[in-house]
């Protein structure tokens, strides 16, 4: 059958890995047919690609969570799609439902692992977002992993992004004096004025450690750590006796392609860490599965009565992801970062 | 009255705050009139001096867990006395008290934070090491701080010493692999032939990270960090998903005088935290004073039954306290290091 644009299915695959930051020769936008589905599968159609910071570590050749992606394999990632031929029992033709079908606008599924979406209570969008993977990090990282406490002052770095956001108006609903840190200042601005907290700072700021010191008076109990770098440096002198240190992200560090200069920090760390009895503590969301449900009831009821609120950074056409993701690395995105692949109908 | 030599409380002061390593200036031998005791107080009698690692951070200007001690003041630390003399109500003269009278002769005390020791029940220089504060570090480290799970390979550094040899044969007792790291050869031997430890390597060994390696062909689940520095790198890469690192000393960084040379070790470790899920934790016994009765049940009973060893490391006389502080900061003693400032009738 010939290539005609309706049977196109474009791919962006990883075509060698980074050497730091990821240049566009590293991607490669393919076009192959769009398969057919066989008894027991479906096709679905990309709507929504998520772009998320831990794809950075899927690029490199050593394993970070997860195997990393082949060269030459469809770059992973989340999506929300809508099925557009069922050969499943379980599925219908025009279904939405949330997937990892990557990089592409086609996959072929069996079904494994999707989830349906109801465009009736909630954006669907928001299953790559604040109801989705970035918003149960934020959830779990913040209760679970930082064993969140009454009197806690909280400081959340990446302010504004999809997790951070999520992070610091959870601790704000639990009564909490939170602290942002974040980029460019329409970003501080969004997350004092907008999410409610109690202040944010720059990291672009050449005083920040004074900066951030001067909004915690009383010190930091809960570090949620998604930036690494010298957002960490700045709140290390800060953090109080007990307090905890989820370690979610340090997208500072993602393009380093060796150790930073001296001296070494790491005593310092370390004697610190003795000595006021710190907890850092790494995690990844898809240890805490078993709080999905909790997530979804809660977070979603806050979503729901606009407690809770969240920002989408939308970029239009697969031929955009590659320029959104070099951007995001950059801190340029404003919001959850997501492609729309497809027409969103349900909007 | 005449400073007879039956009333000379000889006393170690602090003299300067030492820069790096503690050198023989930095304290001061002093001879002060034995104190009388007021209605309600009494006198003790120095018997043991424990000297201990955590002292070295109390001679600093910088306040560790602790205030520091004052220059000009008595040196702290831990001390099993006998009362020659007693205003005090519930205390007579003979008996055998644990206290913190520090580096002198004689104390007065008005009882308070005093505990009564039984020679029959164990020798009493134990209430300074096995079953005293070393044995508790270890005993709550291990448990609680380190959550010690089923399968886990547990590595100790200072293995020999007075809170790794605890460490290591609890979790011996408990069914784990245990590796220990030590200095020289001998106590590596004791490690594994006496303590019963699998495996000890040497940190003096210019192959330690191959040597460890070799030793733990699963990987390092917890590891007990009382040494920091070179021993801490070796672990590093060792350390499995979900490893656990109570962190209770770094003995190889506390005479620092500036952090060491680069590169910045610190965006490495994060990333291990991160991508491995670690959980870094420092501790200090006294935040877990509720855990002293099920401690002194427990390791208390592995020592009668003889299943828990311990080994003491004695010097005579208050004169040799600098010289075996200053050996123990080298990794000279062997076992729980104690001075013997007057006599033990009990033994």
């Amino acid at each position: 059958m010939p290539l005609t644009p309706d049977r196109v299915n474009r791919q962006v695959l990883l075509n060698a890995r980074p050497v730091g930051f990821p240049v566009d020769t590293d991607f490669k936008m393919v076009e192959a047919l769009v398969p057919e589905p066989a008894l027991g599968q479906l096709l679905i159609r990309t709507i929504y690609l998520s772009l998320d910071p831990y794809m950075r570590g899927r690029m490199d050749a050593t394993a970070s969570y997860a195997k990393p992606v082949q060269l030459g394999s469809v770059m992973e990632g989340g999506t929300v799609g809508e099925v557009v031929a069922s050969k499943h029992d379980q599925f219908e033709e025009g279904e939405l439902v949330l997937s990892a079908n990557g990089w592409q606008e086609y996959a072929i599924s069996d079904g494994q692992g999707i989830r349906k979406l109801d465009p009736s209570i909630a954006p669907v969008s928001t299953a790559l977002g604040v109801l989705g993977m970035p918003g149960m990090t934020a959830y779990v990282g913040l209760l679970e992993v930082g064993e969140l406490k009454v009197g806690d002052t909280v400081v959340v770095s990446a302010a504004s992004g999809a997790v951070g956001a999520v992070v610091g108006q959870i601790a704000k609903i639990k009564g909490h004096r939170v602290v942002g840190v974040a980029g460019v200042q329409k970003k501080c601005t969004y997350v004092t004025d907008e999410l409610g907290f109690d202040a944010c700072v720059s990291h672009q700021s050449d005083t920040l450690a004074v900066d951030l010191a001067a909004v915690c008076p009383d010190g930091i109990d809960l570090y949620f750590e998604n930036v690494g770098g010298k957002v960490f440096d700045a709140v290390l002198p800060l953090l109080n006796q007990f307090a905890r240190v989820p370690i979610c992200g340090r997208i500072a560090n993602y393009n380093m392609t060796s150790p930073p200069e001296g001296p070494n920090g790491v005593p310092h760390l370390m004697g610190l860490i003795l000595i006021r009895r710190l907890r850092l503590r790494g995690f990844i969301v898809w240890d805490h599965a078993d709080s999905a449900a909790e997530f979804i009831r809660e977070v979603g009821g806050w979503v729901r009565s606009g407690q809770l609120k969240y920002r989408e950074d939308i970029v239009d056409g697969l031929g955009n992801a590659v320029t959104a993701f070099q951007g995001m690395l950059r801190g340029r995105n404003f919001g959850k970062l997501l492609v729309r692949v497809s027409d969103d109908k349900t909007r």
